[in-house]
């Protein structure tokens, strides 16, 4: 059953992404995977909180790797975390400014209102952020400066997605990612 | 009937704040600005979209002067700007992150679903960079700099207060507003 199990999972991360927690129906769900009810709460006996937290946790690994990997493919981080961004918006635009952001909506609805779902929200951030700093700290940019820095980019990058999705453009992503850039040639 | 219109305008900002657009209802509304229902159709025939518009617009007018305020208060863009941003995450802060971002979560939630309300928070995200650009012009910042800057800034307080709410925690937000000081030193 592991497959139905993956394709509940997924269905709930598109929907979750574009619609959030609060406005994603367990029916919707079970409507658009194709599966059945019962094997829902077969697999997730705690419902729609349970499967949003599985959601998260799933593509908040995927991200974390796309980080990684993509970091990975320059040495220098200026270039490398430029690159990563530009990437981001060319991904937002490819969908029609539908998506990007995989969890910025459900964090913003549930920070205050589900705890589970924020704690989750929160180690995500957390694994992101950690990726940036890495790679400045491999660079020999100070432990200290490269967290600032990370945060920085992290925050940046959930507020350019969001402009971007705003103004149907890719301009916010590429002048975040050319200003990062400048600042990175530290 | 000024005042019946006021309150049930700042009662909507407040909500869409708090839970977005889809969450609110309009009952809520009327219940929570205590507000007779005829009342709020006849000073809102458009219903809640008609709602959501105007408040946006209210809250959008309100920041996009304590932004202006703010930053005349500082003649050195860096320091104004730091300032700007702590001030925010104190006001995170105050409210034990629940608030921050008065139309983050309508952005996200309306981007790609609602034409008239998308429209109007690009308006609003416009009328908020170019306050900053206008800091930055003003110390002799080139127009095309300010501008890219300003874009930067922007999505930065925006995923910061996001990170805040999540982590429950000013860190996120000062630092920022510490990384955002140290590139205006240009």
């Amino acid at each position: 059953m592991a497959s139905t199990r993956t394709q509940i999972i997924e269905k709930t991360c598109e929907l979750l992404e574009l619609q959030g927690y609060y406005a994603t129906g367990i029916n919707q769900i079970i409507d658009e995977s194709q599966s059945p009810k019962g094997s829902l709460y077969y697999h997730f006996p705690g419902g729609k909180e349970q499967l949003a937290t599985e959601a998260l946790h799933h593509v908040g690994g995927i991200v974390l790797q796309r980080i990684r990997d993509n970091l990975a493919l320059e040495p220098d981080p200026a270039i490398a975390i430029r690159n990563f961004i530009k990437n981001i918006a060319m991904n937002v635009e490819s969908t029609e400014y539908r998506t990007g952001g995989p969890i910025t909506a459900i964090a913003m609805e549930t920070a205050s209102t589900n705890e589970t779902l924020r704690v989750e929200c929160e180690r995500i951030y957390r694994d992101w952020q950690t990726a940036f700093a890495d790679k400045l700290i491999e660079a020999n940019i100070s432990e200290t400066r490269a967290h600032r820095l990370s945060i920085l980019i992290l925050s940046a990058i959930e507020g350019g997605v969001l402009l971007c999705r705003i103004r149907k453009s890719i301009q916010p992503l590429d002048d975040v990612a050319d200003e990062i850039a400048e600042i990175l040639k530290l």
